[in-house]
């Protein structure tokens, strides 16, 4: 495995590994890696000659009081966990390297980006356009492995590619979750042991919010009000939102956010109606 | 000469082209070529092995109440002066190729685009930068030529691109004249003979900025009105700005922008303090 943390580097090394005929998978990861990320790394593997993960605690989306300072930075163990999960290339760039004088410009994608998260977190979504662009800018044609955790996320990162052509197949991944249902993610290390007693209420309100649609209730903001009744049974959960959005598909897509203590949650989950 | 009209198409030929040992020089236009943009494609036929000439006029980038619909567009002679001046492909995709989905995403400068241009015509930049990116997410790794007359475009494209690090190198290239110092510009072709013949004050105007420069007049304000001055003594005329920047490295740039009847031309030129 090899660690590099120049973009240069990273550039010449995937560019060399296309000219020999290889394939390229891509994994953007904030480190303090988890088996939900592991689980993008070795879906990314099966499907792509090699893997590159990045690990980047990227600065642009975090708000001013948000915890960016305290994100927790592990790279060894990073590195260690992306070669066992089949990774040939960490790239773990200072922001020195990725912003030596900042940055002038910002990726923005209205509309998709703009409520849940978007509301939310205010400027969060176009620090993820800006940095994803530019990791695709340095990383060329590839297949790109995002989770579906974050959803909005993704979807944001989808319609940045596509508006932008830039020559990445995004990839959906599903996602990852202990067996009580409490979605992985980097922020449940925040968790006191009473908080993550308490963390699971947010799946099992999503999981409420699915039996509802699955009997057939459309009524979107009823299923938003029954999910957020589940989270008010748990007094260590203040919600944020609680939403039901029905897609093109036929299928309705499942969001809540709440703060688990002082630790904010996310999660969410696709329901098909009868 | 190969003429393109889809994204795909012009990915695969300059990968094929990259493939095969060649460097790739990148011309981007809005067609009704002219003297200007051939010197850039002999600039970059010179340096490189195949140049792309990409023809779109890109309706992100002009203003509501600007000359969208009128703007002049005739691809044949296009594709006929790239080809003369060295090009391998013109790649002129249709808007729908382009954006068959419109784009929810778009790409902002600050600082850089917000004077001048930027004031002048809000969002011209976003346009700009907007389909800059995309066609360098397009074409992969080259060599880019920019004409100097869009002086503050060259610098939105060249921040853009450092900061999301795209794979291109920028290459500045002088502005191209009529012997009467106009500079020349697509719109030139919506100026009457009288007009015509009026248009050059725009030069003049910075010729007299320029001279005051080099005598050791260091007040901005002072250089902007003399500029002023002169573009009063055309009847024709009418000033939009006139300014004087200085820059980091001891030069002075010179701007003027105005309407000649109901055409608007900007033009620029570097002025060394003695």
């Amino acid at each position: 495995m090899n660690l590099l943390d120049t973009i240069p580097a990273l550039r010449k090394a995937l560019d060399a590994e296309r000219a020999a005929g290889g394939t390229v998978g891509l994994v953007l990861t904030m480190g303090a890696l988890h088996e939900g990320h592991l689980s993008l790394v070795r879906r990314a593997a099966a499907e792509c000659d090699v893997v590159a993960v990045t690990v980047f605690v990227n600065p642009l989306q975090f708000g001013p009081h948000e915890d960016l300072a305290a994100y927790p930075r592990r790279l060894e163990d990073d590195a260690a966990l992306s070669e066992g999960a089949g990774a040939s290339y960490v790239f773990a760039p200072s922001v020195e390297e990725m912003f030596p004088d900042g940055t002038l410009t910002i990726v923005h994608v209205a509309e998709v980006g703009d409520g849940r998260e978007g509301r939310a977190r205010p400027g969060h979504f176009d620090g993820v356009a800006t940095i994803v662009a530019k990791l695709f800018a340095v990383a060329g044609p590839c297949r790109a492995y995002f989770g579906e955790k974050d959803h909005q996320q993704l979807e944001v990162v989808r319609r940045m590619a596509a508006d932008l052509s830039f020559p990445v197949q995004i990839v959906a991944c599903p996602t990852a979750r202990e067996a009580n249902g409490l979605a992985l993610s980097s922020r449940n290390a925040y968790l006191s042991p009473a908080e993550r007693a308490a963390a699971p209420v947010v799946h099992r309100a999503l999981l409420a919010g699915r039996a509802l649609v699955e009997r057939g209730v459309t009524d979107q903001a009823a299923v938003g009000a029954a999910m957020a009744e589940v989270l008010a049974t748990e007094p260590a959960a203040r919600l944020d939102y609680a939403e039901a959005l029905a897609g093109a598909d036929g299928k309705v897509r499942l969001f809540v956010a709440a703060r688990i203590g002082t630790t904010r949650l996310i999660d969410n989950l696709e329901a098909t109606a009868p």
